[in-house]
């Protein structure tokens, strides 16, 4: 990543706020930036092709809209620096217990991630996957945690397919130590897998529906 | 601040962990950043010159120490991205309750500082001091608090002398609103000082040596 593109990530997410949209022309980014127009205008442009940003012209007017790729970035950052610093957090994120569709059974009792998470996460998990569907409000924190490096579980091949790799996150959910997985490769959502050595629907009375609260804790 | 330099002051903190030395030549250096070693040698003299970081050769070794000014760098860094994220932290500091000396009466009560009080923290401080030896295993949280912006009292001068400026931090103890109060230009102390419109040692029966934990929130 070049760094002069992270400045002016930062200088446009820090004008374009919570709606992540700002207007601004090349000349007040220059000045912002400590930069010539010119200079500027590269950058903007290097933004839009490298998709941090997107720009349209309204009322004559810049309008730049910041890009999930960016606050990926600026999340990132955050994270590195948090390990750096060697600054332990823990997030908490509130959401809704889902119908689970039985497909986390599926994959969780595969040999491959099996072995894995005994070795990895020193425990057997219970085979099957909490589903809890995250509330908006807490999109930024899950933006963040997904952006982490976790515990990581290497994908594999068996006879009849491939399987991805997935990443796990120490958690909490009342007290009771569990896992956050996220598939390595996935599409943006907002619902989360939970993994325990315990059937949590059991340990923690749930049923679908139920809102609770998920902590996720990050120890460097 | 050059942001090569910045990337190469998050290798070696990355390094040099928690004692903050690090043993790694230049080429080492130049294999983690991506560049020439022409260039890592070019950027560890500079990050020397600018007094960053510091270097000695150890048994044919060299060996980095990283100074004060790169840790508050980095916490900067991380304390603007908490503020273009709007990231709302809470940072607990556990200390003991020190000896006043009555100088924090005296300042308090200058009517430079206090009419800014009442204006800008929205109420009239009590005018003394409670002080707070803050622990050392909390001294990377003051620092980072340290380096924040805060909410700007400015100086003044009267007849007889110029004050200087004092940057304030939104804090509670035990539920009680308060403030933690800095010289802008100050030396290193572990020493906090918290203003309220409470006379904290009574509303908080504190005596000296008592073990107190003060909550500095950060809202943006």
């Amino acid at each position: 990543m070049n760094e002069t593109l992270y400045s002016a990530i930062k200088e446009l997410k820090n004008l374009a706020g919570s709606k992540n949209i700002a207007y601004i022309s090349s000349s007040e980014l220059a000045r912002k930036m400590g930069v010539s127009q010119q200079t500027a205008s590269r950058i903007i442009l290097e933004l839009i092709k490298e998709k941090y940003i997107d720009r349209t012209i309204e009322n004559r007017r810049q309008k730049i809209m910041i890009q999930e790729k960016a606050l990926d970035l600026l999340y990132r950052e955050l994270n590195e620096l948090y390990s750096i610093l060697k600054i332990n957090q823990s997030f908490e994120m509130e959401g809704t217990v889902q119908n689970g569709l039985g497909e986390g059974k599926y994959y969780i009792s595969k040999k491959g991630y099996m072995d894995q998470f005994k070795e990895k996460l020193k425990m057997e998990p219970f085979p099957g996957t909490l589903n809890i569907k995250i509330n908006p409000e807490y999109e930024n924190i899950l933006r963040q945690v997904r952006g982490a490096d976790g515990i990581i579980i290497s994908g594999f091949k068996d006879r009849e397919r491939t399987f991805g790799g997935v990443k796990c996150f120490n958690a909490h959910i009342d007290g009771i130590k569990c896992y956050l997985i996220f598939p390595e490769r996935s599409v943006y959502t907002d619902i989360i897998e939970v993994i325990s050595d315990k059937y949590l629907r059991q340990a923690l009375s749930l049923k679908d529906g139920d809102i609770i609260k998920v902590n996720v804790d990050f120890e460097f």
